[in-house]
């Protein structure tokens, strides 16, 4: 444990994804130019890669390489980043700025925007198919069908929707529970869960990572929750006190900055002693349980 | 063949099909509800069901069964009324009816527009998964890049983007190609291929039918656009000579009623010349070709 280097390990496999991902994303000179420089102007503007690294992480626990999952580990990316940019639309969040550069819509249009997140979650898809070149055919179905679900109304979408009908409303514990835990924890946990999945993991292994999964998943939105009233705009890339003035349903909104904090280190620990079977293999995913509760940024 | 009676047909395989949409479709009295009642409503709204039809049809022209391909048969139904719903929108085409009824924006308001059509596009993918509980893993991946790739950006989205950059621009024939290979003849080719693929086709019959979608989707498109000109609003259930006033790409405008009409039965001939290896159990496919080619709605 003590000689697990997060920096480094973080390096490597954000490069290989990042690696992937512009091979993978259609070619800016190939028509619709428009759309594919908006998908890439989208995805290769700097984000963490925490679900690509959930992945590659998840199919190394249970003994799996990051070069099996890489393009599940990518689809998960372009699924994230279809849900940012319509998220950001004028019609839902109608934000202009993210990772300090004008949202899609801004940059090409409303309706090139639509369409980027339209062609890249169907990119996504395509991505999980080819994943059969480097892993059996039954386990790409089982991940497929676990991303959609993760990705769908029950998952992502779902939870973005309560998430806007419950703006400037007051919400009860039962309703932010069930933002959190489909908006942002739903695909989080998916991304172990796949990554582990393709490694051909047994069912115990299966149940830890996503039990692991869902505390991280979690755990990740009350952080950034909390963050968007005590972070630093320098180090967080974002304006502080946005859900506030929006009157979105928050952990810190409901019980506190204190209690949430609180809430956030149980969970952690509940990760980790989730991952007490898996042994040292799954030493990142211990790692990056920390970094996600104790970022900054 | 005289045998044939092709309204009996349709008849049947309708109702089977939306009988399994309406038991595929999220619950409406489950949260979140709005977005719930939108999926359905847009997707029950007395469409032709002309693409589950046609995987169906695939399907039975190798030996296969209705059954076996239902869940594929209506993820590519769900495609098509994401991309219907996503379309209407006031950022692309700003349409307010569809077959009668207020479009999914007017009815539901934009944002769950957006969310609606995005989480359909993911029901389709889960339903594509469930598909390998009748028939085998590796017929289902195969399925799946067919159908993400001709829905995303070298399909459907790809054929939307370059439609809408074309609007009241001087078109040549090679987009206006391009436009309808991409925007509808793809995911109608898909829907034959894949019918095929999960019955276990051939490659020479994957071929025939990989022949015959192409020809029957452009078809398809061309007769589209002349009813926009020539259609009796009472049977098409839309206004005529919107494509016009909208200045978009279409087939009569550029090459003339008359020329679009033979280009659409000279593309019914090949369609149905693609079919002769496949013999008799092929009759359902040439009575749907001449159907697209001859309809008045």
């Amino acid at each position: 444990m003590n000689t697990f280097d997060l920096h480094q390990y973080l390096h490597e496999r954000v490069r290989l994804v990042n690696d992937a991902l512009a091979r993978y994303l259609p070619d800016e000179s190939e028509r619709p130019q428009a759309l594919h420089q908006a998908m890439r102007y989208s995805t290769m503007s700097g984000g963490k890669r925490l679900r690509p690294v959930l992945v590659i992480a998840g199919a190394e626990a249970v003994g799996g390489r990051a070069e099996t999952v890489l393009p599940t580990a990518c689809a998960i990316e372009l699924i994230h980043t279809f849900s940012l940019i319509h998220d950001d639309l004028p019609a839902i969040d109608n934000d202009t700025l993210r990772r300090g550069r004008p949202t899609c819509h801004v940059q090409f249009g409303e309706a090139t925007a639509i369409l980027a997140g339209d062609a890249l979650f169907a990119s996504a898809f395509e991505l999980i198919a080819r994943n059969a070149e480097t892993a059996p055919p039954d386990r790409v179905v089982q991940v497929l069908r676990l991303v959609a679900e993760a990705s769908g109304t029950r998952g992502m979408v779902g939870g973005q929707m309560v998430d806007i009908e419950s703006e400037g409303k007051q919400v009860d514990a039962e309703t932010l529970e069930y933002i959190h835990r489909h908006k942002t924890a739903a695909l989080i946990r998916a991304s172990v869960v796949a990554g582990a999945i393709l490694a051909g993991a047994q069912e115990w292994q299966i149940d830890a990572l996503s039990r692991y999964g869902e505390r991280i998943g979690l755990a990740f939105q009350i952080v950034d929750d909390l963050l968007n009233v005590t972070g630093d705009p320098q180090k967080t890339g974002k304006a502080v006190g946005t859900d506030a003035a929006r009157g979105k349903a928050t952990y810190p909104a409901l019980f506190g900055v204190e209690a949430s904090r609180q809430r956030a280190h149980a969970l952690l620990k509940e990760a980790i002693e989730a991952l007490a079977p898996l042994g040292e293999r799954a030493t990142p995913l211990r790692a990056l349980a920390t970094l996600i509760v104790e970022r900054e940024g």
